[in-house]
Formats: C-alpha cells, structure tokens, sequence
C-alpha cells in the first residue's frame, strides 16, 4: 500500500534541504523545536490515513490496489466535492482549526494544472497533460507532501514582472532553456509549510502579457533541489515555548516561507507551463476555484472553536448573563453559522468547468463566503478580547504557574467563577491571546486571496443583466436586451 | 374547478366590510382609489393562477379532480418547499418584489395551526385538528384570499395581557364562551391585505402564562362579520397619484389595518385554540417557522431589483466606472446573492417538526438571513441614494413631466449620459424613492419579526456544546460532557 | 430701521415669479398650501429678528442706525463664527431643526464671493469686489431673503460642461455679452426655498478649465426676472395634508427647485465672476468653506430632536429599560453629542482665508464632523425605526383619529403605556415617520456635497508628512524630510 | 533641585522588590532584559524632565526653589489640562505613542484622592487630605515613579466583593486595623509598569456597599515593602529580541503586572480610605475622570503613528494610488484627526468638580473620544494589514537579514518600490506588526475602562431633558417639565 506513516514521512523530510531560520541554517528540520511544530502538524495527515476509522473517507484503492489519498484525486462530482469537505473539516477539527497541511494547498493548484494543461496541448500540441498525469501518480504512490508556489514577492505592484526596476527576478521566470529541461529563478513568498514537505508545485500567481513570457511557467520540483533555499517567517513564539501559553502557535506553525530559486534545472517531464502566457493567468484562476472549497470549509471549523472559547471564557468570568455579552455570543454564533452554511452552498451549488470533468464550489458563493469571514474577523476578534478582559494581554507565563513559588498565588487570584478550576481559565485565556494573534489576523485577510481580490470576483460575477430586468420592469422602462426571467410575466398592475 | 377568476375575487370583497381610510368609511372598498392598489395587487394571485403558464407550479389537482393553490396545501418534504419557493419567487417577480398577498402570509398560519392543533387535540381529546381541516378545505375550495391576525396592538409592552392598565383588550381575547362559540374583543395591528381579503385567521402573537389564558385563542372569521371594524394605515401617497411618480407605491399597498373586534361571535368549527394556555406560544412558534419561506424567499427578489436601480442609475448619471460606485455595486451585488443563498439553503437544509409531517426551513439558517437582509438593509439605502443623487429628493411631479409648460425644460435639464431618454431616468429616480422610503425601511425591519427576535432565536439555536468542545479540546482542557465530534479524535499535536 | 416684519416679506414674494408646483403654474406662491409651508418657514426668520428677545444676536445695527441681519455681515473673528454658531442653532431649534431659509445658505456663497472677487480684482483689475460690496449693502438694507444657485443639473457626470453631447446648457453658462450686462442659460438644480426667496446668487459648482470659460459665471438675480422658470420638487404630502400627520413635513418644506435660466439678461452691476475660468473652483470651494459651519451646526440640533423622539417612544412603549433599548439609546446620545462637538471644535480651532478678513471652520474638523453625521444617518434611522416598531409604518390618519367613528377605537387601542394619552404616542410616531423619510436621508447624504466629497476633502487635508515622520522615527528609518514634531526629539529608546 | 536624573532612577529601583518573570525570581529588575525595557522607558520620563528644552513644559519650580513635575501637581484650570496635555503629547511622540509611565496614569489617582479626601474628612472629621498633600509633596521633592494599583482581579464578576466563594481576597482588603495602620491583603491586575516603579498608589476599582467595607481602603506604599509579590505579564518578546523585529515591543513593555500584597502593613499616614464605603465609588469614578485627559491624548499621537505607517507601506509597495488603498488612507487620517478633536475639545470643555479646585476633561466628550478610538482599532488594523500584505505575518528574522548566507537573498527579493531601500520597508513591516499585535488589541479595548463602561458613562451623562423638550415640542406634545432652552421659544409654523 501507496500510505506513508508519519515516521516515514519524518524520515523522507531530512534530504539537507536549505532552510534558514531565526538567522542560522537549520541541518535538519526534523530536530528544530520551531519547525518540527509545522512536522507533526504535517504528520496529522500520515497519523490520521493510516487510522482505520478515517480510512474510507481520507483514502480511496485505486487500480493497483493501493491505498491512495482522496485528496490527491480529481473531484468530478457533487458528492467528490461533499466528501473533500468532510475531509477538510475532518483535518480542520483534528488541528485546531487548521487542516494538516501535507496536501491541503498544493492539491488545488495539481487540479488548476490538470485541467489548464489539456488547453494548452490542445491549442499548441503539447505534451503538459501527461506530465500532470504522471506527476500526480508519482505523488500519489509516494504519498508525497507537497506546497503551492504561488505568490511572487512583486516588487513594485504597480509594474508587470517585466517592468520590474531593480532587477527582472520578482517573479519567477526561465532564465534558459535547454533541451531537457529549464534554468528558473527568482522567489516566492508565504509559501506555507512549504519547508515541511517534499515537493512544490510553482505557479504564475496571475495573468500575465506577450513580454512577460518568461513568467508564465508552472512546474514541480522537490525542495531539496540544487539552488532552492528557503528562509522562514520569524517564529511568533520562542524556542522554549509551553504548549499551555501557546496552545494553537505551539500546534500549528504555518511556516510560510520565503523559496528563493537560484538558477534551478526543472526537467521537462515536471513542466506544466513554460512560455504560453496567454494561459499563465488561467492556471491562477482555475487554482483560486479549486482553493475555494478548503478555505471555506475550514474556516467554519475555526469559528465554532473560536466562539466556543468565547462562550466558555464568558462563564468562567462569571458574565455570561449580561446583555452585551449575549449580544456578542449571539453575534459569533451568526457568523460562525454563517459562514458554514455559505461554504456548504458553495459546493451543493458547485459549477463545472466547460471542457474538464471536473467541478469546483460555487464562485459567486465561495467569494461572497471568504469575503464574509475575513471581513468580519476583526469585529470576532475584538468582541471575544471583550469578554475574555485585559487578562488575555497580562497573564503571566505557564512557567509562573508551575513555579512552585508562585503557583499558590497564581492558582489563587487567578480563579474566576467557583468551580472552574484556575488552570481552565488561565488555558483558555491564552488560547485567546493565539486566536487573536496578528498572524491570524494577517492570515484571515490575505491567505486565499485579499479582501480586494474577492471583491473584484464579486463584481466581475454579478449578473446585472438579471437586476436590470427586474428594475427597468418596475420603472415601467423597456428593456431593449431579452431576459428569459423578466420578459412576458403579467402585467403588473393588472387591468381588473 | 376551484380557482377564482379575478373578478370573482373583486366581487367577493364587495360584502359591507368596515373599513375606513384617510377619514372615512369606505363603502365598496374596490372603488377606493387607495385601497384598489392592494386589491389590485392581490388579484394578482388570481390572474397567475388562471394563467397557462404558471398553473401547473401554482396549483394542484385534488382528489375531486378540482384545481387548487398548491400554497394552500401543507408542504411535506423538501421539494414542497422547493417548489413554493418557485411560487414566491414567481409572486414576487411579477408584483415589483412584493408577492400578491391573497394566500402569502396566512398560510403559515394555517401550517402553524394544523401542527399544533393536533398537540392539543391529544392532550385534551378536543377536536380542533378537524376544524383546520375543514377550514382548509374551505379554502381550497372557494380559493379564498385571507389574511393572518397575529400582532396585538400590545399596549405596554413590559406588562403580560391581564396586566395591563387601562383595559385588557390589548391582546384579542374571549369575553364570552356560549354553546355554538365564543365571543371575542380586542385588536390587532399591522394585519396586511386584510382589508382586500375574504378571511382573517386570527392567532396569539406570543407565548401565554396561565393567568392570561383567556388571550390563548385562535380562529378564523370572514371580515364582513358583525363587531368587526378595520381602520387602514395612513396611505403614503395621495389619491389622485401618478404611476410614474410612485412605481411601487402605485402598484403594492400592502395596507397594514388595524382590526378591531368588538364582541365578535365566533363558531365553534372555526376555533382552533380555546384557552389551551400552554399552547398559545407554539402557534407563534410554528407560525414563525412555516413563515420563514415566504420572508427569506422574497427578500432576494427584492433586491436583485434594488441592485438593478442602483445600477442602472449610475450609468444614466454615467458615473457607473468611479471607484467607490464600483464598491457600492459590488457590495449590492454581494448583499443580493448572499441573502438568496442563505434563503436557498435555509429550505435546502429545512427540518421537519416532531410528531408532524410537515417540514419548514431550518431555523437557524433561515434567521440568519432574515437579520441579514433587515441589518443591512439601510446601508443599501444610504448606497443606492449616494449613486442616484440628490434628485431622488428633489424631482419634480411626473404632472410637470407631462405639463406642455414644462415638459421641454424637464426633458433637456434631467438628462442624464446621452442615449439615456430623460424619461427613463426620471422612472428609475421615482423608482429609487419608492424602494427607500420610510414604510420599506420599517417593514424590512419590523416584518416577520424584528431584529431583536432574531438575534434571540439565533442565541437559543446556537450549538454551544460543539463550540465549547471544539475550544476545550485546543485548549486541552478537559470537556466533561462528550460530544461525538470531538470524543476519540485522535492527539494533537502527535507523538511523532 | 432696515428689518422687514413678516408681512413685508410675504407681499414681497408676490411678484409674478415663474413657478411650477405638481404639474400647475403657481399664480401666487403665498397662496399655495404647499409652497405656503416653504414661505412660513422662511418667515419666522422675520419673526425672529423683530423679536426683542433674540433681536441683539440676529442683528447689528450699521453705521446709519439700521438694524441688519447679523447673517449678512462678513465674520471675521471667531468669535463671530461662535455668534454664528448661536444664530443658527436658534433658527434651528425654532425650526424643529431645520433653519429658516431666508439667508441661511446663500451668506456662504456671499463670503465666497467677497473672498473670490478680491482676488480677481488683483490679478485683472476688474471692480467685482464693489459689486459684491454693494450688493451686500442692498441685501441688508433691504433685508432680503436670497437663495444659493450652485449645483447644475450636470448631464453627464463623466463629461466637463463643454464636452456634453446632447446640448451645452447643463451648466449655467454666459450665451452673450452686452455692453451693460451678460445673457445667461442654464439650469440649477436642488436649489433650497429659491421659490420662497427674492433673490438667487448664482456660482460655479466646481472647477472649470479654460474651454469651459463660458460657465465660469457668477451672479445675483432676483428670482422674478425674465427668463426665470422654476420647477418645485413633487411635494412629499398632499395639500390636505395635515400638521397632525406631518409634523416636520408640514412645517418645513425645504422645496429644492429646478431654476432654468433661459437668455436671462444680468446687469454689470451683479456680475461677480465672467470668464476668469481659473477663479471658478475658488468660488465653490470658499462657498463649501464658509458653509460648513451651518451644516456642523444645525445637525446636532436636529439630533437633539432625533433622540429626544426615540428616548420618548421607548418610553410610551414600556421598553425603555430593555439591554438593547438602552445599546441604542447610547448610540444616539454618542452619535447627537459627537456631531456638537465636532461642530463647535472646527469654529473654535477656525482658519482665516490668506489675503483676506475672514474666517471660517476648520476644514477638516469641519468634514470629519458632516461625514461622521452623514455615515451614520441611516443607522440612526434604523434604531429609532426599532425602537419605534411597525406602527411609524402602519399608523391611521390623524383624520382617522379626529373621525367620531373611529376616534374611540384609536384611542383605546394605539394607547401605549398607562399615563401617556395616545394623542400623544401617535404625534411621535408621525414626528419619528417624518424624520426617517427618505427625504431626510437623502439630504443627509447629499446636502453641503456628497459622502465621497467629504473623504476627498479629508485625504487632501491629511497631514502625512507629520504622519508619516512619526512612523519613520519608530521603525528607526531616517526621515529624508524634516519634521519640526520630531527632528530632534530625544533618543528612545535611552542609552541609560 | 528635586528632579532625579535616569541613572538615579535606576538605582532606586535596586531595592530587592520581589518580581517574578517567565518562571523565574528577578533578582534586580535593571539587569532583565525584558524588564529592563520597562525601565528604560520609564527613564524617559526623567531624561526628558533633565533636558533643558523641554523642563519648562514638564516641571516647576517650587515655593523651595525646586524643581518638581508639573504631572505631578493638581491641575485648576482649563490652561493647567491644556498644558498636562501637551505633557502627554510630547512624552507619547517621543516614546512610539506610548507616554512614559512614571507618573503617567497614579497622577490621577493621586487627583482622585485628593478630592475625595477632602469629603471624606468634612463627614467624618480624618485627617486623609492631610495624608495626601504629604504624600503628594514626598513624591515630588523625590521625584517618585508610582503606578496605579487600581483593577482588582475580581473572580466571579457577578459576585461582590464580600459573596466571593473560593477565599475573600478577590478584592484589597483590610484584614486587620492596628493603632499604627492596617494590614491589607489581596491581589490587583493589570498593574502597568508597577515593577519599574517606586511607589504604588492602591484604590478600589468600583463602588463599595455597607457589607464590603473592609474593601472601600485606598493607601500608597512602596513596591519593595514586605508581603508584596509582582508577577509579570507573560512578554511578547524572546530575551534576545532584535530592536529591528520589534520596533515598538522592544522599546516600550508596559509590563502589566499582577500585585499580590500578603498580610502589607499600610502606615497610617499612607491611608486615604479605610472603611468608608460610600466614598470608595467616589475615588474609582474621580479616577476615571481625571484619567481621561491622559488616554485621550496619547490615543491620537499613536494614531499619527499607525496612519503614517499605513502612507508609507502603501508607498513602499507601490500601491498608494489604487482607490481602495485611498479609501483606506482616508479612513484611517479621519480616525486620526477625529481623536485627536475629541480629545482636544475634552479639555477644552473641561468641568470642575463641585467642591474642589480642581477641573478635569469633560466626561461625555472625554467618553465618546475613548469608545470611537476604541471601537474602530481592529478595524484600523484590519485597514493597515491589507495595505501591508501578507509579509507582515510572514516576515523572516531580522537575524536572517543580517545573516551574510542569507542577507543578499533578503535584500533582493523584499525590495518593493525601486529607491526605497529594503530595509526600510522590513523595517515599516515589523513596525506595522508590532501595531497590530494582539496585545495592542487588549489595551485598546481595555485600558481605561473597556467598550461598556464607557456606552455606560455615556448613557449616564446623556441629558435626554433636553433631547426629549426638543421632539416633544416638534411632535407639538406639551412638555410636563420646563426647559430653559425650549420654553418660550416663538411659536412655529408661524401665523403669518
């Protein structure tokens, strides 16, 4: 069977890739107390598809009668996109909130790759499809954790890769051909858990014109290849942390790093993209509706815990009672359910792409649901900061409350309501503290796509032909475009 | 066949009702040129249902091979409510976003009472299931229009009904309980149509304590009886108006009366509730419930036709490329298609009642948007008022339009981008005015229950112990109760 | 004495003016029972000045001996802005929060034009200063009501007023020179109570560049002149209406009028501004200057009022201790004293106009406080709306209540809590249905320049580089600039 | 002279005081390396006092001919707040936005104790006014650092002092009275800065009933005394923090400590309340007043701060001109300038208090400055983080930048706009995170009293007397109450 167990997917990450942390080099990844956070968090997906409870969810035989994972699989189906969810979620709740990362992103960019590459061949002849195909088997009989290369780190945003000024590296981009393969370089940023895996998968991150040619390229790569380097994000909490302060930051580190490509060889058969830019922004835009679906559904899973800490620190006050208090559960509880059944919509609506097999949630829905959580997730923030009180910005360490000369004064003063042991109280206020982190913050607005991009998809989907109709009908104005909705209803007012 | 043509509906209301408006007893309501907008538009129903094309969503055929409303029957299943969805949407679209109201909003009424009739029955061996189904078949038969009496006029809202001070007809309530029926007084308020229909079911508003028991009383009672007197809301426009002036207001008058019973004699096969104190808030209950379609169904129509305006009225002002238009479009568009997905989803996901065969849309869903739609509703004003101008408050009569004096000032000053005719901006401004008007922002507010009501129907349906389970299990703290999402997930983070 | 009473201001408007009201030439605006409210309003600016009790701060006596509107003189110090402040929150306060009209709006356009043509005169040697000055003098000495003509009816937004397609007239423009005076075309649009006045100041609503010369025009006209036609707004309530039913429409009808210049012949003497194109924007931004303290002044008086209605409702409806009654309650205090003291800050830290006498509120305070008002408008509309409940919707008419028939019924069931007579419950839900009109909010949008001009305003008046000095000096990047704030502030953190 | 130089500062704090942080026993606080942030930030304090450019705002000289710190002398007038606040300015601009805590928040309590005390001893005939002035002058010929020991911890917050459960000590109690003073035991949070001070001024948080008594005890002592017990907040920072990651945390540590006292023995001339329970409300709410210039003040210069840092980035990353980056500009300067208003205009309108020499802010507009900085920061971040991108939670180590393996990686690929050096904007990046950060959260919602107590404060001051004259007399209801702004005015609409 196909299935890695997390030993030997610990095993498969110490291959001397170049990962740089806190300013030193990091020999193996396996044995940095910061970074073997995002491991074991990465080890969740082998410990939890080598669980026979969650086996037939998680994992599908395919024909050699390997066990395979289900993510790795195209969904071609309503019921496909159902049961990625119930994995997602699956993933989510296990994690705190955030689903093990080993193929959750990069997943979504295989499938923009799939179904973009059969255009591609199909226009030019090429052979993309079946470097996709192959691709896709390789990872799913090595049970292979994999990152999206996705965000070039842009420079001035207000010039195209080519127009860069400092230098022409912004994006990534082939800086020579050879005959069996690319040079590629440049970098690309919040690459999350990217150091944790075993593969990546490089995409354009948008569309791009005729002299940015040599940014439209898609390809995959082990990280452990000659001239990758990869420096990760500043570690929010300290090497010596405790597990009670941190409980969330202590479980889940995202490590979105920096992958900075010198002068990389991708062989031929791992290109999917090389050149043909007028699909450079498809693959983009194919990865964002595929994305939509973990995004949306993990994301409830945060909110149920976020406003379940809520609720609880709400009582352990002794304040659970009062007006404003129940008008902030009330309000996180609508958001919460709000935001799951959006995500739900999206997918029971799901759409088909035109010309592939394969469906993806609701566009419309799905942005309207990010766009609604990352909006109102600083008003979250701030009305269970509200609840919880300044304890949450001055509790002292979990080191003071296991120093035998301060524990007493701590178990003591730091009660709230009788019966709640001190201890629960002082765990959920720093679980708090790591909801309402700015990385979270940062994460909820900028990770699947800014609160701008979703917009913009919003405004791009409106179907205003259909609003239209039914205001110049009421208007009493003629409508000079058809609309199969609006044209010969009754009159209204009748004639009686 | 059952159905009515419309001017067998007109007919029918020409029956020495009480009704009074603006000052005066209205002698044959269908020549009052106020109150013929509501007739009009609850003929509506009428005209539909005898039309080809819609009949077959509309009605069914019963087993007397007679053709009946279909939202006269009880909904059983999901695609029962699929279909009535289809029905208010339909109702809705023709009638400028308001469904016709012959059958709208009584039927949940009549739902409410079949479920809880049934309850009652059981507990006192009383017969009042067989009453509902009589008059429903009544109903049926006849296709009658009739309205729901439910909000009392209430008095002081901080006193039960048998407190209250300076009489204890606040609530409707039995005075006298006789062989063949009771007698009842008091008063209702805001009852829609009741003043163009040819019943009134009258319920309780709210849940009753055993010292208000003669308050638990439901019925139903044509509106020409005796002791019955309605005196209509103050018409916002007067009555020598002009369409173009007032596109909705001129075609949907809702027509909230205030309906005074004074000793009015009741029959016993048309009681439902009779002192039942216990009873009384589940009619409200259920009555809400049933009633959560219609409201969540409708609600999107309106809006596509609001977002329509908006959008039109920035092209005609030819501003329609700025960029804060744009994010007020997109932010229409947003609020449109979010209410419609939550409205779908509510009936998508409906629940069915215990003990009953009937379903409703689920509650926690279909509040969500209800407090959406009502929440949001006055920012939509204050964005479709912005991009329309200061013209929505300022135009003058569509009598100067058409005055020969003015007309040739008003068509060259009025017009807006060149293409646009003068006339059809004019339209779209009146339009405007009509959707932002004081009574449209009041009854989004104030129908199907204020925003108050759904905040607490949200808190009470909120799924805390999943939320806590979900916080305690991050926190690691030790959740006392089980909860099968959360029990036996395996560790986080691993032992790896 | 110069004052005119009341009665002289009434025959003074009967001059054969050129009026449309609902689709009739008006013959005698005081006979008019709508337009009449317009009048009354604009008189009890009259009432008041020769009222002994307010007569020393509405007016001065000048040199000769007269008495002249305080208004009508130019405010130099900021103690005159404060006096201002006083003035015009009597005339609001009188006016159920509307000012009397009479020189309410056109003594900012007046200033403006003081300021403008001063440096017109400078640069060209032209005489428009004695213009202004003496027309100044003619307004005091006669006590004249004027109106402020500074918004055109536009076309096209996209377009400049020469590019506009359909015809040149959407911005007042000079058609042909005279020796003696300028022929004008053109219309205004929203223009304030200029049916009730005796005169109208007309100015450039924006910018102009040099092919637009031709609407770079400004000028005073008595409103009776030849060629003048001016179309009234569609009145909001019926002739019949009654003061019962409308307290605030019924006493204060702003009646923004369409004034249409067809080849109007002004005199030399009246001429303030004629093709010095580059002074256009001047004008209509020294009149926004000028003008923002009556726009900061009177909206918290009509605050005052706001709150005041729904602190009473709350109470005549028994839900005045609610947690969420009380939540709404603050806001509107909050909201009514933010908007005093944003309006009294920006006249108490007042700038005087370089080159020039005057003085006028602080610009951004100024902006800051009409956008906070504004913004939050419609959320204040939908708290009293709640607070209020259904019946500001689905209330009778007074007539209704005056009616024998149906006045006992009324008064039994619209009573609210005991000791409050229902007379007085019902005239504040028409006092509330008047506030919340959509008249109202688009006024609030749309009065002293839309919502996106008060954020232009503010960006342009952003101090960043003091901003941005201080953020540099935190994040120890060096300031290129020098800031007097922060060059040289001491080391932090310290070498200690 | 009187004035203490910062070494002197730092000396006096080497007093064997019993500090706890991370785990351990602080043996000098000054030899800490996160403590010692504290510290050198309170030595600001006393370099800025020692510097000749800025002794004449921040101290005077003495009838002795010393020179003491004006904070720390009662302030009578309306020029003496509008000095403190340029105090408060200059101290937050140079300290990142965050005024040196010396004496920043016990001056208050000092003022609080003082007017208190005076009532107090006119009651019941102590001698508490003379303890203060003693004190009061101690402190400043010594030049004392002294924090505000003020939140209790609280426990059940729906259980008074006295109806705690667990133990008694939820609040500073008096647990014994000796001839000499009093033993007082208990536990305050939430201490700002109290381990860098000298001194702790000791208060109730609320007011007191007859049965907790023993709780209504306010006394000053020094931190070093015998039974005291601080422990420190957890910090945010690693003890080998880079200046360059953590621009504001590594510069300013406001270190909220938890202040145990066990069996303290309180002299008696140190005692300002001690068992005087009606007064114990009195101290807590003139606290709350007097604090309220210092938090207004300092709010806006952080703002400038966090505005300028938002200008910058969008520069930075070439975004500056794109209408939502404008929008969001705008926003966060009328944020700004609005609190900066507020604050101001808070002053301005300062009120004495009844009784007392003493003035301070006005408390409605001091409240309402307080709630909108407070309710519209998570939004302000939210604003900041999309202007900033995802780099601000993904950022590598400053130590990664100065690493030469990876330093020329860095430099190239987290260029933005060309001519802006990198540095700069990592630097702007971590600057923005540090604004950002959770505990930034808390403070704003929390220092000062959290959202609530300020709507309360609010809804207290609100004078709906006047709200409710003003809509009483346009609803043309008489008005049972006189009201001196209302009566008499002319009557309106006007019989003319």
């Amino acid at each position: 069977m196909a299935l890695k167990t997390p030993q030997q997917y610990l095993e498969s990450i110490k291959d001397n890739r170049v990962v740089y942390c806190n300013g030193k080099r990091v020999s193996d990844v396996t044995k940095h107390p910061i970074l073997n956070i995002t491991n074991r968090w990465i080890a969740m997906d082998y410990v939890m598809s080598n669980d026979p409870r969650y086996q037939d969810l998680l994992t599908n035989v395919d024909a050699d009668g390997d066990r395979i994972a289900f993510a790795l699989q195209p969904q071609r189906t309503r019921e496909d996109l159902l049961r990625l969810r119930e994995v997602v979620k699956l993933w989510a709740r296990v994690c705190f909130g955030k689903p093990s990362g080993a193929k959750f992103v990069a997943k979504d960019g295989l499938n923009a790759v799939t179904v973009v590459s059969q255009r591609i061949d199909k226009k030019y002849g090429t052979k993309y499809a079946a470097h996709v195909e192959a691709y896709r088997k390789y990872l799913q009989k090595n049970d292979l954790s994999f990152a999206m290369g996705l965000t070039d780190v842009k420079g001035d945003r207000a010039l195209s890769p080519s127009q860069q000024v400092q230098h022409k590296d912004f994006y990534v981009r082939i800086v020579e051909e050879r005959p069996d393969g690319i040079i590629v370089s440049g970098a690309k940023t919040h690459i999350s858990q990217v150091a944790a895996c075993n593969e990546v998968l490089v995409a354009p991150c948008h569309a791009m014109k005729e002299e940015d040619k040599a940014y439209a390229v898609a390809f995959a790569i082990p990280v452990n290849a000659k001239g990758i380097t990869m420096i990760s994000a500043e570690p929010e909490i300290p090497e010596d942390y405790d597990l009670f302060d941190h409980p969330i930051a202590g479980s889940v580190y995202i490590n979105d790093c920096l992958i900075v490509f010198e002068n990389v060889f991708i062989p031929n058969e791992r290109i999917f993209l090389k050149g043909e830019w007028e699909f450079a922004g498809q693959v983009a835009y194919m990865f964002a509706n595929f994305h939509r679906l973990s995004a949306e559904t993990y994301k409830a899973m945060e909110l149920e815990l976020f406003t379940g800490a809520a609720a609880l620190m709400a009582e352990y006050n002794g304040i659970e009672k009062k007006a404003h208090v129940r008008e902030k559960l009330t309000w996180l509880t609508m958001y919460t359910e709000m935001i799951e059944t959006l995500g739900k919509a999206a997918v029971e609506h799901c759409v088909a792409e035109e010309g592939s097999d394969l469906v993806y949630p609701n566009p419309m829905i799905a942005n309207i649901c990010k766009y609604q959580f990352a909006d109102n997730w600083h008003t979250a923030t701030k009305y269970i900061q509200d609840i919880a009180g300044g304890i949450v910005a001055t509790a002292p360490s979990a080191k003071d409350f296991h120093n035998p000369e301060t524990h007493a004064l701590m178990e003591k003063y730091f009660a709230g309501k009788a019966g709640i042991p001190t201890e629960d109280r002082l765990r959920m206020v720093k679980l708090i503290r790591d909801l309402t982190s700015s990385y979270e913050d940062v994460l909820t607005i900028h990770a699947e796509g800014s609160l701008e991009a979703q917009k913009l998809s919003i405004l791009q989907l409106a179907d205003f032909d259909r609003y239209k109709a039914a205001a110049l009908r009421a208007a009493q104005v003629k409508n000079k475009k058809e609309h199969p909705l609006f044209d010969n209803l009754p009159q209204f007012p009748p004639e009686v």
